[in-house]
Formats: C-alpha cells, structure tokens, sequence
C-alpha cells in the first residue's frame, strides 16, 4: 500500500501537489477534498469571464487541450480520488486523520493520512457596512459569483455598477463592466491611491487617470459608508461625498487567508491569520503541509514574512509541498510579490517593496522615477513606459521596481527581469549592469531597467537632487508654497513656450537644453531653479552643470513632463497626451 | 587643470564614456575622435532604416528629443571636444600621448592623455571569395553603406537580392529587404542552421520555416563560393549548389573586433583578436581603457572570455569606463549575451550557452524543449512559444534559455527573466521558483521560464527519457533506422487519427491521454513507445505512468506536435500550424 495523501483545498495549490505526488510515487493514495463543486480552476481569469472575453466559464478550468478538469478527469486521468462539495471539518493529528462532511448528503466519514496538506485559500473580506448583505452585492472571489454575475449582466439588469475597492481585482473588475458592457461604473477606494500596497501613488495616479479616460468614475480616499437597498435590492453606494446609484456592486476589499482548519488543530497561525510553514511548506506538525494563497511566506526583499495570494506563487509552493510529500527533498525560499495586470490599454506591474513598504520596514527608502521611450526611439512603434524604483539609500540595496506603460509584454518584460535580482538582494549596481536584451523593436540600448538604477544611482550619490511629483503638483496648485522655485524648462521653446505664456516669465523659465553652457549666467540667482524636460535625462544634465559651474542651485523634477501628463493632461498647456 | 582623457571611436561605448565624464567631471577635458564623419549612432537601426521604417537616417543618431548628436551637439550641448573624420595613429604609452590625422587634411597632431580609451568597436568580415569587391556588395555596419544600398533599391535598380550569412544582421536585412520592399530575397550560411552560436537547430529551424514562409528563399549548410560580376556589377552568387541571380549582394558574415591600434602599442590582445580588459575596463595599460565591440568579456555562465559585439553591452561598459576614468571605482563583472530580435511575425531571443557551446565548453550539457500557450489558454489572445533550456546534467546548473513565439514582448520577458540567474550561476531549482509575474492576458500560472525548468528537472532526475526534435525528423524520414519504435498518439482521436491513416497503424497508435489507465494493457510490450502530444506534457505524464506500472518501454517526443508543425507544417496530418 503506497502512501496516503489528503489534500485539503483544490483550486491550484492543491491539485498541483496532487498530481506532481502521482507522478512521482504512483503507488502514493492521493484524495483531494472541496467543498465547491467547481475545482481546478484560474480565478484570475473570473474578470476576463464577466467582460465576455471569456464565453464559457468551463474555459477557466479547462486544460489547454480542451479538457475540463473536473472530479471525473482527476480520477480517471491522474487517478487522484476527489471529492467535491466535501469539507474538513477536524483534524486529529495524534491518530492522522480527518474528519469530513459530505455538503450533498451530510454524511460523516474520517480519512486516515500519512501526510495532509492544506490548500485553503482565501475568502473575500466583506465590509461590515449596512446593506453588505443586499441582493446584487457579489464579492468576485469564485466561479458561481462570476457566473450570477455575467447572469445580471447579460439580462439587461445592470445599467449602473460601483465597485468597492481599487485593489487588482477591483480595477479588473471595473474595466470588466465598462469596457466589454458599457456599464456605467464606478470604483471607490478607501486610500487615496489604487493598488494600494502594490504600488506608489505616481504609478496609481497614472491608473487612475487611464481608468477615468476610459470612463470609470475613480473616487479615491472615500471608503463605501452603506450599500443602499430598495426592496432588498442594491440600489446604491453611499461614501462620506456622495451617492452613487447602482444595481450592481462588487465587494473587492481584499481577501484574508482561511486558516480556521489550521488554528483548531492547533498548527501554527500567525498573528494576520497565516499558516506559518518552513520552507519545504511544511507547517508546525511535520506531517502536515500547506501551500497557497492560506501560508503566509518569507519577502526574500525585507527577509519579513508577507501575504502573497498570487496564482503564480500558489501553483510554485503546492510543487514543492508535493515533492516533499514524495520524498524529494525541495524547497521554496519566498518571493517578492511579482504582479502584473492590464487596465484597459495599459499594463502595469511591480516586484519587492513599494516605498510605504520599505519605509515601514525602516529602510532609508527613496525612490527614482522615470519615463524613458519604451523602445529605441527610431523605432516606427513606440510609446513612454514609467518606471519607478524603490532603493535604500544607506546600503544602496534595490527594494523594489513598478512600471506602467503600453499594453503588451513590455512591463512584464522588465518586471520578470527585476524579479530574479530584487529576490537575490541585490544592490542599485547589480541593476546597473543587468543585461535585459535588446534590438530596437524591443527596447532602448540602455534598457529601462538600467536607465532606472542609473537614475538611483545618481540619487544616492547626491548628484541629482530632485524634486517628487506630488511636490510638483501641489506647488503647481498653490505657487506660494514654494516662494523661491523658478521651473527652468530645458525643451525646445516649441514645447515650452506655452507654459510661459501661462504660467508667466517669473515663474518659469524657457532655456532650451543645448543653449545652457552658453547662457547659464542670464539665469537668477536668487531662485532655486526646477529643472524641467520630458523625461527628466536632461534636466539632470543641467542641474549637474549649474552645480560645477557655481550657477543657481537646482533641482530635477524627477520623472519629469511625461509623468506629469500621464497624471494630469490638462495641467500643463501643449502636453496632453 | 582638469584631467585629458582622450577617447578613440565616437559610436556607442565612446559617446557615453565620453558624456558621463563630463557629468561627473565637469573640469575633464575630453576628446572624442573617430574617422567617420557620421558618429553616436545606433548601428542595430540599420536594418530598420534600410527597410524604409526607420525614414531618415538622422533618426539613427539622434536624441528622442530629435536632437542630432554630431559633433556640434557634443561640443555645445555635452561640452565635449569632437574630432570627426580623424584617425587614430599610434599611441606614445611612455610620454602619455595619441598621434591624430585628419583625413580630411592629412594633418598630423599629437594629443596628450592622462585617460586613454579605445572603443574602437568591429568590421565587417569580408569572405575571401572571388566578386567580393563588385560594385553591389555591401556589408551593412555603418550608415554610408546603409544609405547607398538603400539609394540603390529605391531606385529600382534591386530586383533580386542575396544576402551572405545567417547571423541575426542577415536575417534582419534578409526581411528588410523581402517584406518592405518585395525584392526576392535568398539567404546562404555556411552553417546547416540560421543564428549559429546564439541558438540551437530547434530554434533556428523553427526561424528558417518562419523565413521561407514569409518567401525568403534560405540555403543552410550552403557556403558561398564566388559572387558572381558582370560588367564590374554583382549579378548573382554561386553555392555548392546553385547560383542565385542577385542585383544587390549583403555581406553579413560576422565582425571581427578592431584591435590594430591596441595591439601596436603592445596591449594584451587575446588570440581571437580581442582587447583585453578588467572589471575595470582597463587594458594591460592601467591608463589605456577599453570598452565595446573590441573587448572580450567574461561570459559569467562558463567562466570564459567571449566575444558580445551587443549595443546593449557597449553602453554599459561604457558607462564603466567612463565611472573609473572619472574616478569613481564601478566594475563590469561580464554578462551572457543576451540577445532578441524581431523576424517578420515572431521573435527569437537566447541568453547564456547554446548545447554546442555548453558541450564544448565541457559541460555534460542537454536541453529541455517545451512549447507552451504563452498566456492562460483561455485568455483569447494567446499563441504557442517555444523554449529550449540547456542545462548541466551533472551539476544541474542551467546554462542558456532560448525562446521564439509570436512578435511581441513575450519572449523578451522570458530571457530578461532568465539573464540574472544565470549571470548568478543559477540552477534548475533556482529557475523552478523564479517569480515571473502572472496575470491571464500575460501569462500561464506556471509561466514559460518556470515549465522550462520543470522539464529539465525531471530529464535531470531521469523521470522523463525523451527523443530529441533531429531524431524524430531523422525517423520520419526513415523509419527503418528506428524498427521498434511505435508513435504513441495520445492527443483526441480527432487530432490522432490522420496520422494513424496516413502512416499505418503498425507504425502510429492512437491512444487518448485520458483513456491510458484503463486501456495500457493494450499496448503492445515489444516496441519502445514515442510518446506525443501537442506541448509534451500529456506524453510525459503517460511516460511516468507506464514506468510506474510496468507497461512498455515509453520515451517522449520532447517539445511535442507543436514544435513539429513549426519546423514542417506539412510532415504531419492535419497540424499545419
């Protein structure tokens, strides 16, 4: 008789390990217990099901070969025993066994282990506000709400939607109703960002701002007060500004990991509800693992645990937990929370520690933005992609890097190069010399992720001194908050001509970039000069002159008017997008 | 005073050295000189200005703010002495001078250095064949050659055209020249595949089909032997084999790095012709720098030096040279030769060893060939790439990534992924959990890198035994030569069945994935089964199965009908691509 294997949970971590542990030990008994009657399937795909991208939601739990991977196809063809609609109830660890319940029938019945893993995953955290409850709030977290979903939808009874949340999900989700059905949606956010946690405020702005162009009403900093019902039915959103109508609302607040199988069989849980496991996911009884969006695993960045439900990672611990289940010795150190999404017709991504993050961590955390061509410039087809990345500035560690830019593989490209080095801990000049390929269809010869650490550099070298977008923003706002900045703008007199004429000679400068060594001395003394251009290359270039030439003290406007277009195309005359 | 830093050619490595000095130094007096009038220039646009996309030439050299970099840019907007049309003599090491001539004046001077660099990057390899000197024949490594083969077709005068070698320049001109302006295009290589050193056949075949497909007329293993003249003008080139009509003939046969001044003045030049150089960029003269084409770098995969004429690499080393001469201690540790392009509707990239380099090289090298969906399957833009990942058998070190799919930035993303672990000396295991970033309209769950690795793990292990892709084709040509093979189908009947009416039943059997654990016994126990499958995975699974419980000897068709259908669309039934 081969092994006995239980695996609790079946939606990626679990039949991952279930199937890796067949292949390796066919003898090994492998049950694998859910309490859905749905298995197997990409949640990440939910959003792309209720745009209709995806017709059919068997699709999303189909093999490519056109399989679908139901309880019928992990008996017959990987001969895993599983039983849906089944829950654990207990686990005795002294005499390894579990306890389960069959949702149909009811019926009790104990299976015995050698070895169990649990695949919990997570739930949906529903907000505790009045109307959560209501007919027409659906949390998107499985396949039965996206197909209630899709189901109100394609009836013709959503014509308005609001969208609690502005994490990946939501944004996902919001792009869902608007762009494949024309729903009229907004999305609202409790911080004042989107992505919070996954990225900082210049790169949610950007989002933000390609979302509202796209017709989604962002409301940022207005956490969801009350659903409002009529007849027990949603009808609207309420936050602390306004009242949204809606007969649709999508509770995307986050997710928390289930654990409770766990905590009362008395394994180790951490303080934020993780199972806490070693790195063969092996959790405090050695003869039980767990795997997936339910562990809690180490940021290889901050060397701090960290929640990272992501598919990728699910599918990479349910492997490893399964090689140790068979006897092959393998681990799975952490990672540093790789994330990639489209919004519309851009992409956005990011790896390691967001600023906020970092600085929690007590990092001396900075970051350097950027806004190179995505391309070599030449190049027929191109466009700006954004980069920002996080770094230490007393150990000159690199922490983390996000990008937004164009649609397509392009920001994945830059984020997977970044990934491999962020989990290696290294520093701003193992990024500099980190060979990203390039050919001009692709990239710029100086790639975007050196162009980004050789900004950082720079940064921590004190040889460019900037100043941050939100800066720029507010003194643009209220000029008087910073009585002694000039902006010197160094493009061409074509692009910066009109900012003068706006804003007026006194408060910003035209000195076209190639004309500085010669007219350095026409400029005041008695300013601090904000050093302007596109992308923020040649305004360092000049703050570095006037420094060596004992000119006015200067300053870059670090990311510079590519960014600021991107996050408001109307403040600057000439640069909308 | 400031410190004189002399730097010798002005096309990548050089310009940059040359600007980060001034930024750093500001009181640096620096000189840049080269013999070309036409100067910071991208060469690897040539083929994109060639075809018409890239429309002016200018747009080569200049700035993404449309800034020509000549040498008025370089000396008013960068503060940098330019001497355009002007040769480097000889270098006095003793007294610490270069003497110049201009070729304009003939003029003679000497410049004194405290720095002394050379980038004086490659030329073009000339094949010693007869007709090499016709009116007709261009290589395409600077901007006047590109101009006049360009002049020479917009004219009309080009109607057929030959392009010599195979390397990635001869096959982006090879396009350049077909798809934009129609003219009928051959390619010959000597070597019996396309990119010979940068992939293995797999990908190169795949390339080659892709090539023809898009009616460029390829001839492997077919050197040319004379190019053939009539009246003083090219008129066509001869192989082993036939003669080609040709009104234009490119020369793309390689580079070959420029070492002649480094090597008069007695600095270490290695055998292959290459200047040598420290993490410093200092050649064997602590004084005398020397970055770009011209230099071998260690290749941080097998420890060796190498020879990386990459844009990519010029620039950062480059930017090395000019930190140490600048005095600030920055070092290039080598890299792997990552390397992308675009050919007509795919991409191709590689990083690292290919299995010819990595077994001569000393290694007990083998590859894993995998031909995944390039992002969820059910996300409804996807297609199939394919990867070949060579590895070390005995030290599991994974050494090199290939990959070709369709044009996009996927396959990018993979070897940008890919190109710090093995500059880190990574292994199979590390590549199984390096976290490239998931979401559907990106990527699978377990993305491309990942599966990669997967695979070599288990050829590690020896839990799959495989055919390669040459022993199938070998085969099928000539099944004699393998009497007791039997061809395993386990794909649906609908895919599986012409395969088993065209090439019999005694030879081809249909079995499905799903129906092998009832139905094994079938099979017959006296031949070696192939097992196959569109990607490989289903084969290996059955593979594993029938080891497990004692069915026939079983062996898998590595890289599956996938990688079949796009090296020979018409060898199988019903799986043209």
């Amino acid at each position: 008789m081969g092994k006995k294997v239980v695996i609790v949970g079946a939606v990626a971590a679990g039949p991952k390990a279930a199937v890796r542990i067949k292949r390796l030990d066919f003898s090994a008994q492998v049950t694998l217990i859910d309490e859905d009657s749905i298995i197997s399937y990409g949640g990440c795909g939910i959003p792309y099901y209720v745009s209709g991208d995806v017709p059919d939601e068997k699709e999303l739990r189909s093999t490519n070969f056109h399989m679908v991977r139901d309880k019928d196809y992990f008996e017959r063809a990987k001969g895993v025993t599983t039983l849906t609609r089944t829950k654990a109830l207990t686990i005795d660890r002294k005499n390894k066994k579990v306890e389960i319940e069959s949702l149909e029938t009811g019926a009790r019945d104990w299976l015995d282990y050698d070895a169990l893993m649990l695949a919990t995953g997570t739930e949906p955290f529903v907000l505790p506000i009045p109307g959560a409850d209501l007919d027409g709030v659906f949390c998107a977290n499985n396949i039965h709400r996206a197909v209630a979903i899709k189901e109100r939808i394609a009836a013709g009874k959503v014509s308005s939607a609001v969208v609690i949340g502005g994490g990946a999900i939501g944004v996902e989700m919001a792009e869902a109703l608007k762009d494949l059905w024309g729903v009229d949606t907004a999305l609202v956010e409790f911080f004042d960002q989107l992505l919070p946690n996954l990225v900082d405020w210049e790169m949610a702005a950007i989002l933000a701002t390609h979302l509202r162009d796209n017709g989604v009403a962002v409301h940022l900093g207005e956490p969801a007060r009350e659903i409002i019902g009529e007849g027990g039915t949603v009808a609207g959103v309420r936050t602390d500004k306004r009242t949204l109508a809606a007969d649709l609302v999508i509770m995307a607040a986050g997710v928390r990991p289930r654990a409770e199988l766990a905590r009362a069989a008395g394994l180790h849980v951490s303080e934020r509800g993780m199972i806490v496991v070693n790195d063969h996911m092996q959790t405090s009884d050695p003869a039980i693992y767990a795997a997936g969006d339910c562990v809690e695993i180490t940021n290889l960045v901050s060397g701090r645990k960290f929640f990272a439900p992501l598919g990728s990672l699910a599918n990479k611990e349910g492997r490893v937990a399964g090689d140790n289940i068979a006897g092959i010795p393998s681990t799975f150190a952490g990672g540093v929370g790789s994330f990639i999404m489209k919004a519309f017709d851009m992409s956005i991504g990011s790896a390691g520690l967001t600023l906020s993050a970092a600085r929690a961590a007590g990092y001396d955390a900075d970051i350097s933005l950027t806004s190179p061509v995505d391309r070599a410039h030449f190049y027929p087809i191109h466009g700006i992609a954004c980069f920002l990345m996080v770094f230490d500035r007393r150990t000159r560690k690199a922490l983390g890097l996000q990008g937004i830019g164009p649609m397509g593989d392009g920001i994945l490209a830059r984020i997977n190069g970044a990934a491999p080095l962020l989990c290696a801990g290294a520093t701003i000049e193992d990024f500099n010399t980190i060979e990203m390929a390039y050919s001009p269809p692709f990239s710029a010869a100086i790639d975007s992720v050196n162009a980004a650490s050789y900004v950082a550099e720079n940064l921590c070298d004190n040889r460019m001194r900037k100043i941050d977008m939100r800066e720029f923003f507010e003194y643009m706002k209220d000029p008087t908050v910073q009585p002694d900045w000039m902006m010197l703008d160094v493009r061409h007199p074509k692009e910066s001509q009109p900012c003068v004429d706006r804003f007026g000679a006194e408060r910003w400068l035209s000195l076209p970039y190639d004309q500085v060594r010669e007219r350095w001395r026409e400029l005041p003394t008695d300013k601090t000069m904000v050093v302007l251009c596109n992308a923020g290359t040649r305004s360092y270039e000049v703050q570095r002159f006037l420094d060596q030439v004992g000119g006015p003290s200067a300053v870059v406007l670090a990311g510079g008017i590519n960014v600021v277009k991107r996050i408001d195309g109307d403040l600057l005359p000439g640069s909308a997008g």
